[in-house]
């Protein structure tokens, strides 16, 4: 599908379920950016969790978003349970606004839902010539360190900073080992997830996308990975007035109440202390690309470089949407 | 030896060393506490490199500091190549103060050198009631991915939290398989280090700590750590204005010229968006600690909660030095 023609159908599928133009179009603009950085798991397969949460009444369609500025710095939002690309998008902006007039934004949202990409927030950031770092938690994927039951999401720890070129880095490391949305969609589309990624619920080692959902995925590097997530589960949700601590529910799959999840976003300028920053990074980068490489490598990638170069690739081409996906949107509109 | 004994023994090699009393104190206490929660790489072994390079000129036994206030918020040290732990403790004090001013203290100290354990310095903000990330770099040890060529400090992230109970949250955690300190240690006590957490310099796996300090540490998890890696190389290096991208020296090794590590405090109030943080990183806590566990788990524990027992526990004992550290220490008192 173009990628004008596959905006429009998410437009238009919004507004069906009784999104505001505007906000039909800030979730639109996510949905196709994760398509077209090659993270289809947070594209079009999201669609349709997002509206049977809104027929459920768990999604608020037209929320009344508060926003409360606590200092010139420091802002806080409660979403009032709209889709989470409403509130992140909200808390990114705020953050960059307050961080160019004082140096540091620091803005908390609650009652907010899935944001999609944390990468696609701090991106923004970035690319405004500052430096960020965006946390969200996620509902129960990964058990923490020492347990047989999953608690933390794959919470990842996302941050950017322009680079003087075109290109931010962008680093967006889930704290599993598999993106869930991946295994989500190989469960949807019949496909397998690799070998030691992940467990069932018996705690034995699985391939099976449908019995590594119900089982547990694996943190990276055991104790530090659960620690990075914990953290995150801090972050986003205990200090933000956010669900934390495994009470974040499966959009999916639990409909019982809003899933109240919390984001947190710091900017910063990056001219804070040094002058030079510009020169600084590029010098930085230039640094390590140089580096001899291992021989499978043609290129030292930094963290984003590769998703962009994804993405202009994928300007370029049409969406590819899977036909049972496509099935259940067209379905989502008639009903 | 008595704890008593052994910082004082450390105070009077920094006074001989031309550090003033409250300078030689504050390296004691940051050392004897490293000594004490367990990780002697980075206590009484550290001595020796600290000596020798106020010896050779290039750390400042009698700095001229230099802080300067950007907003209530946000602060820049020069630390004039003091020792690491000279500027550190000032960097931290001073984020805490500002935190508790405006909610947020952003703190970035240059012209520093190596300060130890970062979880020593964020738990100092979380026993005051706060919320802290500190980053610092390091001399090369990790190869970033793809590179042959280590270019990376271990660069911990390391963030802490009050937990409503007398021990924080204080994750400190390198993004190296092994501490760089405990291979260093290994290699001056004659002991070998696990197979799978380094490799030599042609890139084969060893288990000789004297071949992986002229090798490669594996980052955890691949391409996400060495992202990790490279973000806290950029916030503690590139933004402070200290050195980075593979410059910082090897403080044992290389005395060309100071240091100039960088480090960064962000530290914040936990209850700027809830009222009741306390009640919540409890409940947060709880929650994960009633969780089933795997067999060989008799509990599920916290960041840092294993290294205050360790703290507490070895309060009551004397501090074992070994004999070929306490030897060199008394050397460098008759030179």
């Amino acid at each position: 599908m173009k990628i004008n023609q596959a905006r429009n159908l998410i437009i238009k599928t919004f507004k069906n379920y009784k999104l505001s133009n505007k906000h039909s179009s800030i979730c639109a603009d996510a949905l196709i950016n994760a398509e077209l950085v090659g993270a289809p798991s947070h594209g079009f397969a999201r669609i349709i969790s997002y509206c049977n949460r809104i027929k459920k009444k768990v999604i608020n369609p037209k929320p009344k978003i508060k926003i409360k500025k606590i200092s010139s710095s420091i802002t806080q939002i409660d979403a009032n349970n709209a889709v989470g690309f409403i509130g992140a998008n909200l808390g990114i902006n705020h953050a960059i606004q307050n961080a160019k007039k004082t140096g540091i934004g620091f803005v908390a949202v609650k009652n907010s839902g899935h944001y999609g990409l944390s990468g696609y927030y701090a991106e923004r950031a970035a690319k405004k010539g500052l430096v960020a770092f965006c946390f969200t938690n996620a509902p129960p994927a990964i058990a923490p360190h020492g347990a047989k039951k999953t608690l933390f999401g794959t919470n990842p720890v996302c941050f950017a900073t322009p680079t003087g070129s075109k290109v931010p880095f962008v680093l967006d490391t889930s704290i599993s080992m598999i993106n869930r949305g991946k295994i989500r969609r190989a469960a949807k589309l019949g496909g397998k997830i690799p070998l030691g990624v992940a467990l069932d619920k018996n705690g034995n080692p699985t391939t099976d996308p449908k019995k590594a959902l119900k089982g547990l995925q694996l943190p990276i590097a055991g104790f530090r990975g659960s620690g990075l997530a914990w953290m995150v589960d801090i972050l986003s949700g205990v200090l933000t007035g956010g669900n934390h601590g495994g009470k974040v529910k499966d959009p999916f799959d639990d409909f019982s109440g809003p899933q109240n999840i919390g984001h947190l976003f710091i900017v910063f300028k990056p001219n804070l202390f040094v002058k030079d920053y510009t020169k600084r990074i590029k010098e930085n980068i230039r640094r390590i690309k140089k580096l001899p490489k291992l021989k499978k490598f043609k290129k030292i990638y930094y963290p984003g470089e590769n998703k962009s170069e994804r993405f202009r690739s994928n300007l370029k081409k049409e969406i590819n949407i899977p036909q049972s996906i496509l099935s259940e949107i067209n379905l989502l509109n008639k009903s």
